[in-house]
Order: structure tokens, then C-alpha cells, then sequence
């Protein structure tokens, strides 16, 4: 593991986000120069109005912005109900000036909506976000170069890439199991040829797992619960947590800590990134990719591969 | 692991899934007598005249035959089309009286034909081996109260099941990753809470893996690739392979083994099953069981759990 050749420092990793972003950018400009002002449409659908969701779609926006995608927010009130949700969804999905749809979870309505209704009502060919069945079903068996990728482990994918180790035939352990970051990571790194172990909280000896992993992904959602301590020397280590704890120091009276213990894990690891400015950063310029991708692949009729952590046809 | 209730001795396995062909039996009984006459409708499709498919095709028609399930087998010449396959597969999947329809692989044909493409034409409701994507993305996503789990990764958590260990909180290790075997399996593991590795071609430490597993289900496609003395004492070994070996002392000079070295794995483990009389006629066994819950659930229009390897549901 000694093949390191990104920094640990944070600002390694905004480096490469911006990196990322000025590629999609020139991709636009090309896009629109060849087939004259044609622009990608991106749609982020929200209903309610959680705090942390409207933080998350203004970062999505600024990114779509600054790279040239027309991104526009479908925000519906609270007290929608289940169809109407369907109904916008529908609409967007026949909508050929949109080319990727992105529903904001979790869904903040007084009413009661089924989300795996509605992530599954998003037209395959839309699904930026790949949380439909049919995109986890080709991404969990190796079918990498004809889905759609979530975009936080794909922007793990990306940050681990770009530290220089090859997972292939390394040990990976992922932490969490949930749709959206442990289970989509674990197909990842397995497709990539990883040897991967899946931990969760029914996990006994969760140290000694931790304590094997060449390159360790973690998407508990409890803040420092793992320790450096635990880490084998010169681990990669990506943290996908976002954690709010008490910190009387800050005039919010809280601050934002990731599932990682930064500070004790930041001696033993060959590369960590950051909470805040790791993955979040790169979450958000992988979704702006796979926005992209589809609308290439709707200019040019092709199938979807490209994405960039895609064992094949990777680009 | 001191609580492994079913014997080592192949005849363990065979009573098993006698006893499952038995209550299964009962319940087509019922059915009969409770819907008048009505009877579950299995096609089985093949495509060429594969020596190994017609002899897996017979036991399936047999099982089908002495539990009740009126099973068809659909013969297609090995000269058939793509288009040919689908257009007799969209004909099942409008033909009410045939509830699960099963494609059997491989499809042996001189004509170019996308297996991806086949098994996803078989209409979810009816695709009782659990192959496409929108199945296979359930499964992996931890939906299993409401998909086809593939029958033979469901025989092994039925076999692991009847032994007394709880895979909960176990370490369990998977070698494959294919979408018959291991990948399915090591998603049924994941959501019956085992923490769970999977091994591959790419793995470079394969027996320190093998070394860590309370739970060990093989499906590399390896002639006695595993060796007894890799394995944790006491562990439950399921072994799905199905390899043939010169052998001088057998009249067709040849023999059948799985992907474990049984005579010195039977040394350690704490069950192992047996190749063959093992994971293959719990393989057919399961098959027949969604086959029937398919046609419970046409006639009452519930959904399809009850499936006996279902996390949440189970029967």
C-alpha cells in the first residue's frame, strides 16, 4: 500500500472535486458547440422543506450551474400526497428537455409515501441517482457499464481511484448496508475485484474486521465510531458520515463530525478524507457526471457506460 | 457453533428435502381442494439439448410431477433465434395458466443470443428463478419480502437454516460471484445479518478468508478447490459445486465432486453438504417452493413473500 499518491490533506480532495468540475465543463461547452446550444437538463425533485435537504440540492445546483447544466428544483409542498408525487414524476419523465431526474431523499410530506414507490416510478434512463431496482439489480451483478451508480459511492470510488491503490485482489470492508451508500459500495469495490467484507450493526467483532481492511468505506451514520486505533497501517479511509455533535466552542453549539475518529485515524491511514469536504464535494460532482453521461448518451443513442467508475468501458 | 442440530450424513440432506417436497405436496392439496380443481403452472424452457440441462430439467419435471405442479417442458431447437426465444417467452408471460416460467442456462443455441436480455423478458411476476435485474435488485437492496430469490442460493440458507446456526452476527464467507450462486448468496447472508465476505478469482489470501468463516458457502466452479484444513472447526459448509473428475475405477471414467475437498472438510466442518445429494435436489426443492407461492399469490393477490428464505415474512 505504499502506492499513495494523493496528499491526506482536505485540500487534496477539493483539488481533485475541482479537477472533476472543470472536465464537465469543457465536456459542456463541447456538447453545445456540436450540436449548437443543446444543454443538459437536470431536474431535483423535493417535497417538504428539511433544512439538510435544502443544503444538499443548493450544493447540487451551484455545481450544475458552474459547469453548464440547466438544473432546475421541482420543490412541492409538504402536504403532497403519493400521487401527486407520481404525477410530477411522470411528467418529468416525459419530458425530453429533462435527461436526469433526481428525487431528494428523504421525502418530507405530512402524508404517507411509499419511497420505494417513487424512486422506482423515475424512468431507468433518467435515474442519475440509481436507486431504482433495475439499476441496483445491473450494478449488483457486474453489470457496471450499462447502469447508473449512486453517486456517494461512486465519488468514493473516484477519491479511492485517485489515491493510486488498485483494489483489485486488496481487502475492502464496508461499513453500513443502506441503498444508497453501503450496499451500492460494496458492489462497487467487488466489481472492481476487491475481496469484500460487509459490516453492519449486527457485526460482533467489528474492530478486528476494521483491522483487515486495505481500504475501508464507512456509511454507519454514527459519528467517531470507529477509532484509528482499529485501522491497519496505511489504510485507505473513506468517510461517508455526516454527524452533528455538540460543540459548545461554535456559535451553533454543534459541529459536523464524520463516522471516522479523524483525529487518531488520520495517524495510522495511508489516505483519509475529510468531514466536511471529503465525499460530500465529490458526491455531488460525480451526480453532475452521470448528468452528463446521460445526455451524451441521448444525443448519441449509445448505452450509458462511461461513468466513471465502471470496471469496463471506464473512459 | 455448538448447536449444529442436523447430521453430517448425506441421507440428512436427502430427509430434508423430502420433508420440504412433503409439506409442499400438502399444500397443492389444499389449494386443489380449496380452488376447485386449479393447479400451479410451471414452464420449464430450454433451448438446444444440453446433456447436463436435460438431466437438470428432468428432476425439476419429476419434483414438479410428485408434489402436484402441472411443469411443462418448453423445447426449443438449438437453430432458434433471439427473437424466436422472446416471442415464446412473451407468450408465456401472457398464458394465465402458467404461474413461474424458468429459463433454463445455459441457452444453447448456433444463433447469437443475449442471455441478459432472455432472463429479463420473463415477466417479474412470473420469473420464479429470480434472475432479472428488477429481482436481483430487490434482493440486493435487502427487499426480500417482496422478490424471487434464485433456488439455489435459497436451498443453502435453507440448509444453513435446518442446522440450528443462526447466520446473525456469524462471519460468513462466500466464494463466487455469479448471479446463479454467489452473488445472490451472499445478499441473502447480508440480510439475514451475517457479516459477510466474498471471495473471487481475485482473492489473494483465500485461505486465511476460508480460516475466519462460521459459515462457508462455495460456489467457484473449482473441483476441490477448498481444502479441510483451510476451515474453522466446527463450521457449516455448503458446497454448491458440481465439477466432474477423471476417475478409472467409474465405468464412464469419470466422477462428480463439488468445489470442497470432502473427505477432509467432513474432518472439521460442522455440517457439510454432500456433492452430489446436497445443495442440488434442495436446489429443486426451492424452485418448486416459489413456484408455489407464485400461484398462492396469483389466487389471492398478495404479494410474493413467504418465500422460506424471506428475512421479514417468513413462514
Amino acid at each position: 500500500m505504499g502506492d499513495v499518491t494523493v496528499t491526506k490533506s482536505p485540500d487534496g480532495v477539493w483539488c481533485l472535486c475541482r479537477l472533476v468540475r472543470e472536465r464537465l465543463k469543457a465536456e459542456v461547452e463541447e456538447m453545445k458547440s456540436q450540436f449548437s446550444g443543446f444543454r443538459p437538463g437536470l431536474v431535483v425533485l423535493q417535497v417538504g422543506d428539511r433544512d439538510d435537504s435544502n443544503l444538499y440540492i443548493s450544493s447540487k445546483l451551484k455545481a450544475a450551474a458552474e459547469i453548464g447544466i440547466d438544473a432546475k428544483h421541482l420543490r412541492l409542498p409538504n402536504t403532497t400526497t403519493q400521487d401527486e408525487v407520481l404525477q410530477s414524476i411522470l411528467s418529468v419523465n416525459q419530458n425530453l428537455s429533462v435527461h436526469g431526474l433526481i428525487v431528494q431523499l428523504p421525502l418530507d410530506s405530512v402524508s404517507s409515501i411509499d419511497t420505494e414507490l417513487i424512486t422506482n416510478a423515475v424512468c431507468p434512463e433518467k435515474d442519475v441517482d440509481g436507486l431504482s431496482c433495475m439499476n441496483a439489480g445491473k450494478l449488483s451483478r457486474g453489470d457496471l457499464s450499462d447502469c447508473f451508480i449512486p453517486c456517494t459511492p461512486n465519488g468514493c470510488m473516484e477519491l479511492i481511484r485517485q489515491t493510486g491503490v488498485s483494489v483489485a485482489g486488496k481487502h475492502a470492508v464496508v461499513i453500513g448496508r443502506s441503498k444508497i451508500v453501503g450496499a451500492p459500495m460494496h458492489d462497487l469495490l467487488l466489481w472492481n475485484h476487491a475481496t469484500v467484507t460487509t459490516c453492519h450493526s449486527k457485526t460482533l467483532d467489528l474492530p478486528e474486521q476494521v483491522g483487515r481492511a486495505d481500504v475501508l468505506v464507512v456509511g454507519a451514520g454514527r459519528a467517531e465510531m470507529v477509532r484509528g486505533e482499529w485501522l491497519k497501517e496505511g489504510a485507505v479511509v473513506i468517510d461517508c458520515g455526516i454527524n452533528h455533535i455538540p460543540d459548545e466552542t461554535k456559535l451553533s453549539g454543534k459541529r459536523v463530525v464524520g463516522d471516522v475518529h479523524y483525529a487518531s485515524a488520520n495517524q495510522r491511514a495511508g489516505f483519509i478524507t475529510p468531514v466536511p469536504g471529503g465525499v460530500g464535494p465529490m458526491t455531488v460532482a460525480m451526480l453532475m457526471e452521470s448528468a452528463l453521461r446521460v445526455t451524451l448518451c441521448s444525443l448519441t443513442g449509445g448505452r450509458r457506460h462511461g461513468n466513471s467508475s465502471g470496471v469496463v468501458n471506464r473512459k
